[in-house]
């Protein structure tokens, strides 16, 4: 059995082109071929674990992912989330490998599915990245997007200006040129690819800023209560993706404009469906959405592609 | 982060008195002072994957038990079950032990479970351990018997002739006199400790030889199809105990006997309240069922209590 901890993985992520991986697992999950049954859930005192779990039927590993919130872990010093996932031998039940990772993997493979996103669905010259929020995945999102584009540029909106100036200097030493918008407005005006990152509980993104010829990938959103696009935006816009037809019936922003019946289920095409056909944009005049809740099939993705090179 | 293999596991119990911390953790279960979630489970070609988790709300660690079964291993030359169990602290989420037991931890804590049941149902006498079965709990069944009798005389039975007579050698050099029974009749007629161990699904004991002041501990069945004594015993019986009473009403022997109508659930007492009130038998002659189908908390507390004995 091997072990890798969270410098080792962080190591083998460096040299690791994530894509053909994740995008091989939404085309499997879209096609039926992977099996996840509902997650298990632990609610504590000061936090709350889930426990993910599943298995792509001609693979050779399972993958049991746990991951959990401590909100007042900040206060110790500590990161609030925290987890590691287990891969096992889909033929034996035998220990594989413990990728104990404190919860980082989830964070790349979120990243990664915010490139394939992109990769299919934005538009072929874009002109600036739109970043709102300042957190991880603002940050890795942006680092992965260099995999499907050439842009270095980017416009980020924050709340608190600190953690925008830290954005600014983080970004720059990896290779962008970052611009403070004063406004979420000044973002929707000046990029045509926007990824939205916050835990905002109400729309950031106005559905009369959006320009035709944009794309945005929504990320933050993964509960019944969060939201950061104007519905209407949903509504506007010619393709509405889903990174899981079920999940996000749920959750997230396709379930706040299916609520105020902005948009009906057949307006929702799942992403893996987007990639095998590769017929996500057809024109630059198209405004796209896709809608990221998280699917555990990119934890099994990179759990297996991780140990895969871990080998080599 | 603490790991421990199977080996440092096994060194570590031979020196360690689980009987306490299995005893407190029925006390904590039968108080509702645990919180044990229903058991997830994934479903594969060649096996089936159990994961079991909870919580002692007093405690300091949650714990969760990755378990499986792959029917086919034996033929691989690997045992079918496999497993590990993983402490976490229960106020921050952080990875405190991981226990790569094999499964070996499960194990142990069900043959601790039975010498509690021995503990407070067996007569003050013991004439004969009667072992029904022998496999891994009809070794380790009668060896935790060791701390709360001082009987070392067994009458063993078993479908296979040559594994009863490996059952005896390997039982014999751990000091116990092990004389085989050429029926199940003359297990119950020289044993008045009896303990069940095999995965049978049609009755083994029968009523009618059940002499009174006997106690039988039924392991082996912890499925709703699985069943080891006639249900008439139950109704014979003076005291039916189930490990969880919510779980045996739903699998095991209390189960069959319950869906006979032979019993009604006023018959039935836990095992936590049996041990907290150490009012499990009243005399010598009353005859006493204990069914245990196995509860998470019993793996809760064995890998508290290994990883707590590994720091000092």
């Amino acid at each position: 059995m091997k072990s890798l901890n969270r410098q080792q993985i962080m190591t083998i992520l460096a040299e690791l082109d994530l894509i053909p991986a994740i995008e091989s697992g939404f085309i499997q999950y879209s096609l039926g071929e992977v099996v996840v049954p509902p997650v298990a859930e632990l609610l504590l005192d000061k936090g709350e674990v889930h426990i993910k779990y599943g298995y792509v039927k001609a693979d050779d590993y399972y993958v049991i992912k746990v991951a959990s919130g401590f909100y007042q872990n900040p206060q110790l010093g500590l990161s609030s989330s925290n987890g590691l996932m287990l891969l096992f031998n889909q033929h034996t039940g035998e220990l594989v490998c413990s990728l104990l990772d404190e919860g980082y993997l989830t964070d790349v493979r979120t990243a990664v599915a915010g490139a394939v996103c992109a990769k299919y669905l934005a538009p072929k010259k874009i002109t600036a990245i739109g970043i709102i929020g300042t957190g991880i995945q603002a940050r890795l999102q942006a680092m992965h997007l260099k995999q499907v584009t050439n842009c270095r540029k980017i416009i980020v909106w924050g709340r608190k200006e600190g953690r925008v100036l830290e954005y600014q200097t983080y970004m720059q030493a990896y290779g962008f040129l970052v611009e403070i918008a004063s406004n979420v407005s000044e973002v929707a005006a000046k990029a045509n690819l926007i990824i939205t990152t916050t835990p905002s509980t109400s729309p950031i993104l106005n559905a009369d800023d959006i320009r035709s010829g944009t794309h945005i990938t929504a990320v933050g959103a993964d509960t019944h209560e969060k939201q950061e696009l104007d519905s209407d935006i949903l509504s506007k816009a010619d393709v509405v993706v889903a990174d899981s037809l079920v999940q996000c019936q749920q959750r997230g922003e396709i379930f706040q404009a299916l609520k105020r019946e902005l948009i009906t289920n057949i307006d929702i095409v799942e992403l893996g469906n987007v990639i095998s056909k590769a017929n996500g944009r057809e024109n630059d005049e198209q405004i796209t959405i896709a809608d990221l809740t998280g699917v555990a099939i990119q934890d099994i993705k990179i759990a297996e592609a991780v140990f895969l090179a871990s080998k080599s």
